[in-house]
């Protein structure tokens, strides 16, 4: 059965990338791409990753073999429009997704056929219908949302997303964009339950499987009989 | 030898309480301590740590197992004035550490002695003069970080952390207290690198311990040819 999943490589403290580039100067050089790229070295580095951006080499790894696993399931693409945008010229006349893409964006666009089974879809009435229309076209397969985060974070927020992988990098960094930020729109007392389904742990990053659950008031326990704090202050 | 370890359980996001309690109403009825409560449910629900605290009953699973090495290993702790004064009157006349506790404070105070071997020290000049005076105390053990999360962020600005154990709870927060906030004095591009050391998985949190290394500069990679981004937008 079709599930919704996303993925996104992370910090330790949450960030999938640098504070947004302004526009000054190269995406390439900023802050934003300097720690997207510290994050999404294991996937760079793995040669699942590599063999589809037609790059030789890499690592034959377990990281590896997760990104295969993520390749491998998805029957259709949910992507950001900004995602879309930086990737069009790099990724060339054989993207890497091979599987149909549908953009969620305000400005309308004739489909964009690739090759190797990858075409661009731009969706214009919204994150609902994109996902929908990736389902009908995923062929029974997942349909992965590819990012990048406020994509995902949408996802979420609209209650569309079955499966979530953060795939922890261990670094921290100071600042920069979340995934979990602050417009996801739960109540102070309000939180999203997740079931862990999968651990895999590799010295370069830990990949971590959640089912994601619905909302759920944060409910006060008894602490036992009224213990006060003790890992907090 | 003696390490300077610190663990905190946090949300998917980072979260290790709601947002900050102002004041108005009982800290046990705030949503500071709604979320507190929610990533830290696994701890009290433990055997290990309701027997420190003179509880009945609780789970003896992995997870009270990882609680009960957490105490066993310490030989001494530092702690943040709020949780020592949140704690004082709860934790009672044996309070669960069982050994001498130095409390970070700007407000001199003699030293507090308790049953069951533990004993407040209150230190007025400072994060490293608190770390050295525990590693004094602790016996050849390790010096816990007991919290909360200014606290350890403190002592890993310092650079003398050296373990971290992140106990990371299957729920999405929507805002609070994080451990990895703004004021780490990070750079943009730089970071601080760890290395994880154990994963343990249990359906109420996983827990990753990481070493903690230096600050590097966050260099960028060629993206193995300069393929572009495929997991943000």
């Amino acid at each position: 059965m079709t599930k919704v999943t996303a993925q996104l490589s992370v910090s330790v403290g949450g960030f999938y990338a640098g504070p947004v580039h302004s526009g000054d100067g190269d995406w390439i050089d900023s802050a934003e791409s300097a720690a997207f790229f510290r994050v999404t070295r294991w996937v760079t580095e793995a040669s699942a990753w590599r063999e589809r951006q037609g790059f030789a080499g890499g690592e034959r790894d377990t990281n590896s073999d997760v990104v295969a696993e993520s390749f491998g399931a998805a029957g259709a693409y949910v992507m950001g429009r900004r995602m879309a945008d930086g990737g069009e010229v790099p990724w060339g006349d054989e993207p890497p997704f091979r599987a149909p893409v549908f953009v969620v964006t305000h400005r309308p666009r004739e489909t964009l056929l690739r090759g190797g089974g990858t075409s661009f879809t731009y969706v214009t009435d919204g994150v609902a219908s994109a996902v929908e229309q990736a389902r009908a076209a995923a062929g029974g397969k997942d349909v992965a949302v590819a990012g990048g985060g406020s994509l995902v974070r949408q996802v979420i927020k609209a209650g569309l997303l079955d499966e979530l992988e953060l795939h922890v990098v261990p670094v921290v960094l100071g600042t920069g964009l979340r995934l979990f930020d602050a417009d996801l729109d739960l109540d102070e007392k309000e939180a999203i339950e997740l079931t862990p389904t999968r651990v895999i742990s590799t010295p370069q990053v830990t990949h971590i499987r959640y089912k994601v659950g619905g909302r759920a008031a944060l409910v006060l326990d008894d602490r036992g009989s009224g213990g006060g704090p003790t890992t907090v202050g």
